[in-house]
């Protein structure tokens, strides 16, 4: 779904990426690391998708809740088996959100 | 694919869609807008992935480029429709990159 976030300026950290063949235990891994984000202190949300190539954007408050998810033990190992198994290419861009707008039918 | 962005900064616009049911020429206008952005002065590249949600991610040089996009006249025309027939809803944000790292098999 469409993230709810606060009203800017706040962080997104953009995770473009092109998958390896096969799971190996990706589907496994990526639903863990979203429930140790969401229990991150400065998470804010997120959002994904995935045909050809996977997006995932994840906002946060700060570049402190960033830098300290990146530190954190387990995302660590993760990103380590990332670029040995599941991702044949990626990118991660941090941005700075410093407008938003939306539209909503309901 | 994974856009080939020069070194930050520069700036992404990043637009999250719910779609409605039905293609009511969405297909067609969706590769219109992207042959037309483009051509645009300051485009630098674009991503996109669709499955429950859609998240097109689109690059540019600077907040003038966006302005200049968002000021034209077909895509204008389109957005008016996307609020009527194609979307749900949607969320736009602005950002600066900071900064980016990737990671390439090749």
């Amino acid at each position: 779904m469409i993230a709810e976030t606060p009203t800017p300026p706040y962080y997104a950290v953009i995770f473009t990426s092109v998958r390896t063949e096969g799971d190996h235990s990706y589907a496994q891994m990526a639903e863990r690391m979203l429930e140790l984000a969401r229990q991150q202190d400065g998470f804010l949300g997120v959002e994904s998708a995935r045909n050809e190539i996977g997006i995932t954007v994840s906002y946060w408050r700060d570049l402190e809740s960033i830098h300290q998810w990146r530190e954190h033990a387990e995302h660590s190992l993760a990103r380590d088996k990332g670029r040995k198994e599941w991702y044949k290419s990626f990118k991660t861009r941090v941005a700075k959100v410093e407008r938003d707008y939306g539209f909503d039918v309901e």
